[in-house]
C-alpha cells in the first residue's frame, strides 16, 4: 500500500513533468519555425498565410524577448473566445466536446467542497485505524480521510448515505441541464447552417436487384413512384477500393519525386538514384528522378484506365445510393419512414456529411451484417475478459513483494526508498498506460468490420467499446486483480450479494494507486498533448525533404483533429473514479478537479489554435456521453451500496441504497425520452421552415446542380477540387453574412483579428 | 414427492371432469335455447337470426335424437374451416392467437418423439436410484425416466447436451419460419383490408397550449404549415368522462325500467314497487315504473345538457386529436416522423382502430406519463415478488407434512391414501389456479394508468406484466419454494454461480407437480373454457328478465372474446415447462402435446362460434409472443446448464452450453431487424399502391365526408348508430365484393352455408 510519502513523490515527479512539458510547449510555440506546428487551424482557414515575425531579424527564431516573459498567456486567451464564436471558429463537436471538462468541473467543484467539509471531518474523528488490532497493518494517511476510518456498525455510515443521495441528485441535476443545454445548441447549430448536401439527401443501402434494369435506373424508379413530389436526383456509389489504392500510391511515388528534386538542387553535382526493388533497398540502379517521372506516367494512365472502367462497368456499381430531395422536408420524411414491407431492402438513413462518408461499408448485405456484428461482440468479450490477464500480472508487480518473489535479485535495489516509492507510485499509472496505447486501432478495425458507414457513427461505436474495456479491465482489473490475483477466482464463486461488497471492500484500499494514476495519465499526459512532439518532429522532416512551395508546407502540417473513440471514454473513466470515490475517499477528488480544469484549458487551447475536425456531425455524440456517465453513477451507486451493507452499518442504511440505482435508470430514461430524439431524428418543422426560407429568400436556386456532385467517391476528386468543394459548401451560401468571411485571404489577419486565442 | 399413482389419480380425477364438461358442453349446446350462448358469433354476424329448430315440437328443447348420436362432431367441423376464411370470419388476431397452439404442436410433436426415443431409454438404464445409497429416498417411477437416473459425471449425459442443442434449434427453426408467415399474414391483411377510417388517421397527443387561438385551429393550422399537401381534416377529443357516467347511469335505469314493466306484464295484477334509496334498500316505498320512467326523463335532459356543454365548452377539449391526411401515405409519414424539434409536444403515432381507443388516456402530458410508468414499475416489483409469500405457504401446504404440521387434528384423515393422492395430484394445481384468477384485473388497471392509449397495447402489456408474474411466481416460485421455503434465503446466499445450479437441482423433482398442473390447468381447464358457464347463467337470467323483444335477446348474448392479457402468458408458461423438461424429465412432452392439440381444437371452435373481438389489432402481438417464447428457452437453457454443471457431468460439457443462449439472443435480435418493422411500422411503398388504386377505382371519393365522424368518443354516437358504424366500416366498400357480403342478413344461412364450423 502506498504511504502518502509515496503520493507525495509521484505528485512531485508528475507536476515536474507537467511542468517542463508547460514550458517546453511556452518556448517552441513562439518560434516562428513551429507556428505552423502549434496553430495550423489559423492556416487551413486562411486567417494566416505566413508565421509573424518578431523583430526583422530571423524567420525562424523568435528573439523578441518581451514575449517570453508572458509565456504562459496562451492560458487566459484560450479561455477568452466566447461559446458562439468558437462554435463558429471549430465547430459545434469540438465546442462540446470541451464542454464534457466543463461538465466534470460543474459537478465536482461543489462536491469536493462538500465532500471536504462534511465528509472528511466525519472520517478522520472515526479513528478505527488507530485502534489497536489495527496497529499491525500498515494504514497510510489518506486511508485516515477515507471511509475506512469508520468503525464498523457506527451511525457515523448515515453521513456517507445522506452524501451519497446528495451527490447523485447533483449529479442527475447537473447532467439535464447540461442535456438541456446541448440539445438547444444542437437544434440552433442544425437551424442556423448553411446549405449543404446531406440536409437534402438520404442514403439508400440494400437496393435490391432488379432483372430488368440497373441498378441507377431502378432506384430512380423506385424513387419516383413512392415519393413522387419530392425527389430530385440521385448519385450511385463505385466499388473504388482499387482505384483508391493506385491514386494513394501515385500520391506516395510523388512524395518520393519531390524528394529526389530536392536533394538534386541543393547538390547539382550528384544525381540522385535508387534501386528499383522493394523499398528501394535491391534491384538495379537507376536514376532517381527519371525513375520515378516514368513510373507516375504509368500510373497515371492506370489510373485513368480504372477510373473508366468503374464509371462505364455496371458491376462496379454498389446497391447503395445516395437519393436527393426537392426540400429538406421530403428528405426528412424519407429518412425517417420504411419504404418496403420488407425492411432488410430499401434501407434509408439520413446521409451523413460528404467528408463523414465511411465508403468502403456501403454495399455490406443485411444477413451478413448481423453475422458481422454477431462475430465482433463475441470477439469484444474475449478482447475484454481475456485482456486481463497480462494485466493483472503487471498490477501485482505494483506491489515490492510481488516483484521480490519473481525477481529476487533485484531486492537490494528496489528496498532502496526512492526507487520504491517510483516503483509504487509510477510503474502501475505507466504500466496501464501502455497497455491502452495498443487498443484503440484494434477497436477501429472491429467496428469498422461491423459495417458502420460514417466515420462519426465508427468513432462513437469504438468510444463504446473502449468505454466497456476501460470498466472492466482498468476499473475492475485494478480494484480486484490489484489486491490479489486470487481474488478473481474466489469472486466468481463468492456469493451473489457479495459482488458489490467484494468491489466495495477494496475500494478505499485502492484509492492511492487511481490518485497516481490521475497524476499519470492526466496531468503529465494532458501536459504532453499540447506539447505535440509527433507532429512537431513530423513537420520539421517534412519541412525539410518535402517541402518546395508553400501549399507544399500547407500538406506538410498535420492539424489532427479530436480523437473522441479514445478520449472520451478516457473522461469518462475520470468521471467514474469522481463519483465513486466522492464517499469513499473524498482528498482523492481534488485531484479530479485539476484534471478536469487542466484539460479544459489545454484541450479549448486545441480547438482553437490546433485541431481541424474531419467532419462535422453537430455533437450527435452526447447522448453516449450523458448514457456512459449514469452508467458511471449507477456504478458508484451500487459499490456504496456494497460498501456500506459490507461495512456492516446500520442494517436500515442498505435498502434505503437500493432505490438510488432505481432512480437513476428512471432519469435516464426520462432524459432520453426528453432529448434523445434532438440527436437521432429530424424534425418535420424545422425542415420546413428552412424550406420555406430559402423559397422566399432564393426563388431561381438550382438545387439539382448544387447536389449532383456532392456525393461522389473521393478518389474521383483532385486533391485540390476537394478542399474548395468543402470550403464551397460552408461558405458559398451563407443566409447570414459571417465576420469570418470577410476575414478569409486576409494574410495577416491574425494581428488584428479579435480572436482571443491567438493574441500573444 | 407424488408418486406415479398420484399422477395417475390425477390424470382420472381431470380426464372425467374434463369428459363431464365436454359432454355436458355436447348436450347443452344442441338445445336451440342455449343457441345464442354457444353460437353467437354467427347472430352477430347476421348469418343466423333465430335458433335452428330440431324438428316442429320445440323452441326450447332438442328432440331430434340423431343429433346426440354425432354429439363430438364439433371437433371435426372446427377443425374444417380453411384458414383464409377464419381470417375473413374472425380476423386475423384470433386466426393468429390459435397458431400459437399450432405453434406448440409444431415444436413439440417432433421434440417429444425425438425426446423419447432417445433420452427415455438413455435415462431408465441410467439405474442411479435402484443403487444402495439411495434406497431411503423415496424416488417415484417417473424419476427414472428422468435425468435424475443417470449417475454422476457419466458420459451419458453428452446425449442431453446434443438433445438440448437439438432442440434448441428445431424451436429457432420453428418459430423463425412462424415469424415470416405471421409477418406475411399481416402484410396480405393489411394490403387487402378495405378502406378503414385508422388507415388515413393519426393521432396527434400533446398539443401545446396557445394563448391566441383555441386547440382545434391551433391543430388545423399546425398541419396546415408542416404537411400542406397531404392534410384533410381533424377531430378533436372531447373529455366526457361525466357524459360517460351519466350515460351509463341512464342504461342502467333502462335495465331496471325494463325489469319492472316485465314483472308487471307477467302480473298485472300486482303493481311492482321499489325504494328510493341507496340500490332500492331504504328510503320511501315508489311505484317502480312511474319512478324509474320519471328518472330516466330526467337523466335524458341531465345526458342532453352535458353533451352541449361538452361540445361548446373549449375547457372540455383535451390537447389531442384524430389528424386525418388525403392519402394513406400522408399518414403514414405524419405516423413515422418527428413533428416538433420538442419531443415532448406534438407526438404522433398511427391512430387505433375507432373502436380499439382507449379514450381516458389521451389527454396525459408527457412527464405525468414517465412519472406513471415509474410507479407501476416499482407496483410491478412489488406485486411480483412480495405475491411470493403466500404463495410459497400455499405450497409448501401440498407437501402432506407440512399440513400435518400445521393443522395436526387432521391427520388421520389426511392419512387415508385417497385423500393423500388427491391432496398432493389436486390441490396444489387448484390453488395457483385460484391465485391467478385474481390477477389480471390488477394488471389491467396498472397498466391503464400507464397510460397506453389503445385496448390493443393495454392487453399487450398486461400480458408482459403477467408473463413475469407467472414466470417468477408460478415458474421459480414452484421450483424452488416448493422443495423448501427456507430455500429461498439459501438461494440468495448462494455462490452467483450457484443460482442456475440451484433451479437445475430441484427441476427434476417438481416433473410430477407440473404434471398435474397441466392436467388441471390445461385439460379441465380447457374444457371448462368451452361448457362456457357463467356466460350461460348470466344468459338465462337476462333472457328472463330483461328480454322484449329480439333486440333486446341479442344485447343479452354475451359472446365474450379472446382474453389476450391472461390466456397468452399462461400458453407461453406451457412453452416454458416443455422446454425445460424436454431435456430433463421426457415424459412430461406427451401432456403438453396434449394440452396444445385440445386447445387449437377448442380455441378454433370457440373464435368461430362465440367469441365476438372487441379490436382486430392485425396480429400486433405477435413479436410479444416470439419474445417471450424466446425467453422460455433461454431459461431452459440456463437451467440445462445448471443442471449439467450440477450434477456433475464432464467438466468438458458445460462450456459447450453457454455458446447456446448467446446464440439464442442474436437469433432474437436477427428475427427482430427481419422482422418486427412489419408490425410496428408502415411502408411507404405499400400505402402509396393502395392510394394508387383507390384514385383510379374511385376518383371521385369524398374521403372528408367519410372520415368526419369516424373518430367521435362512443357517448356521442347512439348504441344503434354505433354498430351500424362499425359494419359500414367493414362491408361497404370492399375492393372485392365478399362471399359474406351475400349471405348478409339471410336468416337460415347457416343451413346452406359452407361454413363448416356450424355444421352439425
Amino acid at each position: 500500500m502506498a504511504t502518502l510519502e509515496d503520493i507525495s513523490v509521484s505528485a512531485a515527479i508528475n507536476s515536474l513533468s507537467a511542468v517542463a512539458f508547460l514550458v517546453a510547449f511556452a518556448m517552441l510555440r513562439l518560434q516562428p519555425i513551429n507556428d505552423r506546428v502549434y496553430f495550423p487551424k489559423w492556416y487551413l482557414k486562411g486567417i494566416r498565410g505566413s508565421p509573424i515575425r518578431y523583430g526583422p531579424l530571423s524567420r525562424f527564431v523568435n528573439l523578441d524577448f518581451r514575449t517570453y516573459i508572458r509565456f504562459l498567456n496562451w492560458m487566459p486567451a484560450a479561455l477568452r473566445m466566447p461559446e458562439p464564436e468558437l462554435i463558429d471558429h471549430a465547430g459545434l463537436d469540438s465546442a462540446v466536446y470541451i464542454r464534457i471538462y466543463l461538465l466534470g468541473l460543474k459537478i465536482f467543484i461543489p462536491i469536493t467542497i462538500l465532500a471536504l467539509v462534511v465528509l472528511v471531518p466525519v472520517n478522520w474523528t472515526g479513528k478505527t485505524l488507530e485502534l489497536k488490532q489495527f496497529k499491525n497493518l500498515t494504514f497510510s494517511n489518506i486511508d485516515k480521510l477515507s471511509i475506512s476510518n469508520v468503525p464498523t456498525g457506527s451511525k457515523r455510515f448515515w453521513a456517507h448515505l445522506l452524501m451519497s443521495y446528495v451527490f447523485s441528485f447533483w449529479t442527475c441535476y447537473v447532467l439535464y441541464k447540461e442535456y438541456k443545454i446541448i440539445a438547444t445548441m444542437r437544434l440552433e447549430f442544425l437551424a442556423s447552417q448553411n446549405r449543404h448536401p446531406d440536409q437534402f439527401t438520404v442514403l439508400v443501402r440494400n437496393v435490391p436487384p432488379d432483372p430488368d434494369e440497373p441498378v441507377s435506373e431502378h432506384i430512380e424508379h423506385f424513387f419516383c413512384v413512392n415519393h413522387p413530389d419530392h425527389y430530385l436526383t440521385h448519385q450511385v456509389v463505385y466499388n473504388a477500393v482499387k482505384l483508391a489504392k493506385l491514386v494513394a500510391k501515385k500520391k506516395s511515388f510523388q512524395n518520393w519525386l519531390v524528394y529526389y528534386q530536392n536533394k538534386y538542387e541543393r547538390n547539382l553535382l550528384k544525381k540522385p538514384t535508387t534501386k528499383t526493388g522493394f523499398w528501394g533497398l535491391w534491384g538495379s540502379r537507376v536514376d532517381a528522378i527519371d525513375y520515378y517521372t516514368a513510373e507516375i506516367g504509368r500510373l497515371n494512365e492506370e489510373v485513368n484506365a480504372e477510373r473508366d472502367r468503374v464509371i462505364s462497368d455496371s458491376e462496379a456499381i454498389v446497391p447503395a445510393a445516395f437519393v436527393s430531395f426537392k426540400t429538406r422536408w421530403g428528405a426528412a420524411v424519407c429518412a425517417q419512414t420504411q419504404q418496403s414491407s420488407n425492411p432488410t431492402i430499401w434501407l434509408t438513413e439520413w446521409a451523413p456529411e460528404p467528408r463523414d462518408v465511411y465508403w468502403d461499408n456501403l454495399a455490406i448485405p443485411y444477413v451478413e451484417l448481423t453475422i458481422r456484428r454477431l462475430l465482433m461482440a463475441v470477439a469484444l468479450f474475449f478482447l475484454t475478459f481475456f485482456y486481463m490477464i497480462p494485466m493483472a500480472f503487471v498490477q501485482s508487480l505494483a506491489n515490492i513483494d510481488g516483484i521480490e518473489k519473481v525477481l529476487p535479485f533485484l531486492k537490494p535495489l528496489i528496498e532502496k526508498d526512492v526507487v520504491k516509492s517510483f516503483i509504487q507510485g509510477f510503474l502501475p499509472g505507466i504500466a496501464l498506460k501502455i497497455f491502452l496505447i495498443l487498443l484503440p486501432t484494434i477497436l477501429m478495425t472491429m467496428s469498422k468490420i461491423e459495417g458502420f458507414i460514417s466515420l462519426s457513427s465508427l468513432e462513437k461505436r469504438s468510444a463504446s467499446k473502449f468505454h466497456l474495456f476501460i470498466l472492466v479491465n482498468v476499473f475492475l482489473g485494478s480494484v480486484i486483480a490489484g489486491t490479489a490475483l486470487q481474488q478473481l477466482k474466489q469472486f466468481i464463486e463468492a456469493p451473489t450479494g457479495d459482488f458489490p461488497k467484494t468491489i466495495g471492500m477494496s475500494i478505499p484500499m485502492k484509492a492511492t494507486f487511481f490518485i497516481t494514476y490521475i497524476m499519470v495519465d492526466g496531468w503529465s499526459g494532458i501536459a504532453a498533448e499540447i506539447l505535440r512532439l509527433v507532429p512537431l518532429v513530423m513537420f520539421h522532416i517534412k519541412n525539410t525533404f518535402l517541402v518546395k512551395t508553400d501549399q507544399d508546407r500547407e500538406q506538410a502540417m498535420d492539424p489532427g483533429c479530436l480523437d473522441f473513440a479514445t478520449s472520451e471514454p478516457r473522461i469518462q473513466f475520470y468521471f467514474l473514479l469522481g463519483l465513486v470515490y466522492s464517499v469513499v475517499t473524498p482528498v482523492l477528488l481534488p485531484f479530479i478537479v485539476a484534471f478536469f480544469a487542466f484539460s479544459f484549458m489545454v484541450f479549448r487551447h486545441q480547438i482553437i489554435n490546433v485541431y481541424d475536425q474531419k467532419y462535422e456531425s453537430g455533437a450527435a455524440f452526447w447522448p453516449d456521453v450523458h448514457l456512459r456517465i449514469l452508467i458511471g453513477l449507477i456504478i458508484a451507486q451500487i459499490i456504496h451500496m456494497g460498501l456500506l451493507s459490507a461495512t456492516g452499518a446500520d442494517k436500515s442504511t442498505t435498502p434505503w441504497l437500493i432505490a438510488q440505482p432505481i432512480m437513476t435508470i428512471w432519469f435516464h430514461k426520462f432524459c432520453k425520452g426528453r432529448f434523445e430524439s434532438a440527436f437521432v431524428k429530424f424534425p418535420l418543422q424545422d425542415a420546413m421552415v428552412k424550406d420555406t426560407l430559402e423559397r422566399a429568400t432564393e426563388p431561381n436556386l438550382n438545387l439539382k446542380a448544387y447536389l449532383q456532385d456532392a456525393y461522389i467517391h473521393p478518389v474521383f476528386k483532385g486533391d485540390e477540387l476537394d478542399r474548395l468543394v468543402a470550403v464551397d459548401e460552408e461558405e458559398n451560401n451563407p443566409l447570414v453574412p459571417t465576420k469570418r468571411n470577410s476575414q478569409h485571404g486576409s494574410k495577416h489577419g491574425s494581428d488584428v483579428s479579435p480572436e482571443a486565442g491567438v493574441l500573444r
